[in-house]
């Protein structure tokens, strides 16, 4: 089974943005067992949505369009379609009326006239109703082809992927089952995993792949299994998982498939019944965000402090202004200072705390940008670790914040 | 003058990497007059890459396509190349070769047989060659169209673009001047603003197009000229630019490309001379590090306070237990409190707190997921304002970092 899928808009035609919506409609599709053929990104403009739509229907048996769905001017996309599905007609869907009148009452927000435009699709459209934005998706079936019509906005094109595409995909074609496991490592590069999996992978059986996702400093290994015999799948995934398992058993954090290092540190801590609090530098806080975005974090990350001048380490956390003036506020000393005011403070069973430069100028006279110290304190003590993330400075930020829970993450298994 | 990118491999089309390739090279042709009209990503497959390539060529002059050079067997770009080009034949470079050696002596590898590879090319092609790596790029001109072929490895594609193509296709083509600005606004919906300047666009002139970039509350206004008279292009955008600041006075927080609302609020405390601290809860720490973001943010930003539980809130900012007890965390009184006992603590301008539901599920009994309070406090007072930001979790996160930053940038206006 193929899929197309065409993305509407000027924006990734011109470099403004990245398609990243096609990333994660192309990894969906697969986990159900369809792949993608070709991804075209195109113009908001007529004659180039008729010709792409007819290039992908000669292809693919699942064409799915995101973007071009907004309310503006610029936005041809509905229009075009309907001529496209043999000179269809564009109608009024009180539904959707109703459904944008209901979103904008939750937020207090006057409902406009412009907003009906919104309410106006092919007659041939089944609706694909939003419940996070305005603008609804859109599946037609005609000629043994499904088309799919979605809103580009991701969190909106995402909702409506998961709880309307994706079931109703799996309810019209016989699809064959594709097992997928996600296996987090953390510490280890891609290659050098590679050299000591290599035995293995070679010898893994002819319906499961192997794919390395590596993204700052975590490589995550996916299994994928396809085939008709579901139970079958499901055992020998599990008999390679637990091979990885052996083979790497240091590195590797989960294996669930919605994993992230945050939620397995999260679960960890839970296990443990500990606290985590944090005192950031040069983060700015990103560590203690990166807790809040699990839900139910408030069970183990407690909070902290965001001291981003050298005063505030003074103040809110108690380093001495010797120790700054001897070392510098990117110093093993600051770090260490830090911690153990932060647990003091806040009496949790660990602190993290973070300083270091992260660029793009060097502030602090003789060090480098990227130049990072990570602390972890706990009643038992206080370990500082040095490291040397480089540049640019959202990337030195990023990896400060994985090697952390990383960091954390190993004492508490310690 | 249009162009058109191709991208092959498997890695796009299952979702394994974004293509950041293609938006690098949008934004490069971009800024030489140049037009992308379409971008796909195809599989390594002969008579796929054959179709596509057929495809572009008849839509555009410029046909650019990355991926498909490695050293390994299942790499058919290159006899796929030769066959279209009229069956072109393959012959050996010996340039290619020394290049491979050059740089294997550079790294202490030794050259090995199977690198001899990368010197087997169409004969037709104009060797571009590559000093990052092995694999070469090839230029052609055939029928009024230029082929371009360069690997798939970012670092060497970016060089091969910068070196070689970008100044040999400004040698070839007589190039229009292409001008990009964009508006930033803050607060309002798009349909709002449509609604606002819809005979201002009806008006503008043929050669500017407008496009509306929605994202989390912000909406950026993107005007595009195209032209041969580039002193004309920049008057006509200048004119209408500061027409739009009429229209729309109070909404556009900045006209530069690289905007951002963290970057203008920065700015605007720098202009003002003021300092701000943060107090979060459910944003845990975002506020803070979106404006650590910017470089320099040290001259305005202090740091925080990140305080997930209500122990933490009564510790840290001396919100009293009689008044979360009797209007609950989530609530007015509280945010006020937040702010309050911060700006009073850390000595600041200006002190932001913010606490609400973020879901998944309601921890307040009688308080709805998505219900956020802000709290902007100065020596003049606090004041403190009530949102629903609906679901999920990540929304209500980022909608209330949006927000926060824009009431702060408000209040420092005001």
């Amino acid at each position: 089974m193929n899929a197309e899928i065409i993305t509407i808009g000027d924006e990734i035609l011109i470099g403004q943005i990245v398609d990243t919506n096609s990333q994660w409609i192309g990894q969906e599709l697969n986990k159900i067992g369809v792949s993608v053929y070709q991804i075209s990104s195109i113009q908001d403009e007529k004659q180039h949505i008729l010709n792409a739509l007819k290039e992908a229907e000669s292809r693919a048996d699942i064409v799915i369009v995101t973007g071009g769905l907004g309310p503006t001017k610029d936005d041809i996309t509905k229009k075009t379609i309907a001529e496209y599905f043999k000179d269809d007609k564009i109608v009024e869907y009180p539904e959707v009326i109703e459904n944008i009148k209901y979103i904008f009452k939750k937020v207090n927000h006057p409902f406009n006239e412009i907003q009906k435009y919104q309410a106006q699709l092919p007659s041939k459209a089944t609706l694909l109703m939003n419940r996070l934005g305005t603008a609804p998706g859109m599946w037609f079936y005609e000629n043994n082809t499904v088309f799919v019509s979605l809103p580009g906005v991701p969190y909106e094109m995402k909702g409506l992927m998961k709880y309307e595409v994706l079931p109703k995909l799996q309810a019209t074609f016989k699809l064959p089952f594709i097992l997928h496991r996600t296996i987090m490592t953390v510490g280890t590069g891609e290659t050098i995993i590679a050299e000591r999996i290599s035995d293995w992978e070679d010898n893994l059986p002819d319906f499961i792949k192997l794919a390395y996702l590596p993204s700052f400093g975590r490589v995550r290994l996916r299994l994928s299994a396809k085939g008709d015999d579901k139970e079958l799948l499901a055992k020998e995934i599990e008999k390679q998982v637990s091979e990885l398992y052996t083979l790497l058993p240091e590195i590797i954090v989960g294996d669930d498939n919605e994993t992230s290092l945050e939620k397995e540190v999260g679960k960890l801590l839970k296990q443990h019944k500990k606290t985590v609090a944090t005192a950031e530098s040069l983060t700015g806080g990103k560590i203690a965000s990166t807790f809040v975005s699990v839900p139910g974090a408030s069970s183990y990350f407690a909070g902290g402090f965001v001291t981003y001048t050298a005063a505030l380490k003074q103040q809110l956390l108690g380093v001495s202004e010797e120790t700054i003036k001897q070392f510098t506020v990117v110093s093993k000393e600051v770090a260490s200072a830090m911690a153990t005011g932060c647990l003091e403070q806040l009496q949790t069973d660990y602190a993290i705390a973070v300083t270091g430069n992260a660029g793009p100028t060097t502030d602090h006279n003789d060090k480098s940008v990227g130049l990072v110290y990570i602390a972890i304190a706990s009643k038992k003590g206080v370990a500082v670790h040095e490291f040397n993330f480089g540049k640019p400075r959202e990337k030195v930020i990023n990896r400060t914040v994985t090697k952390s829970l990383e960091l954390l993450r190993a004492a508490i298994l310690k």
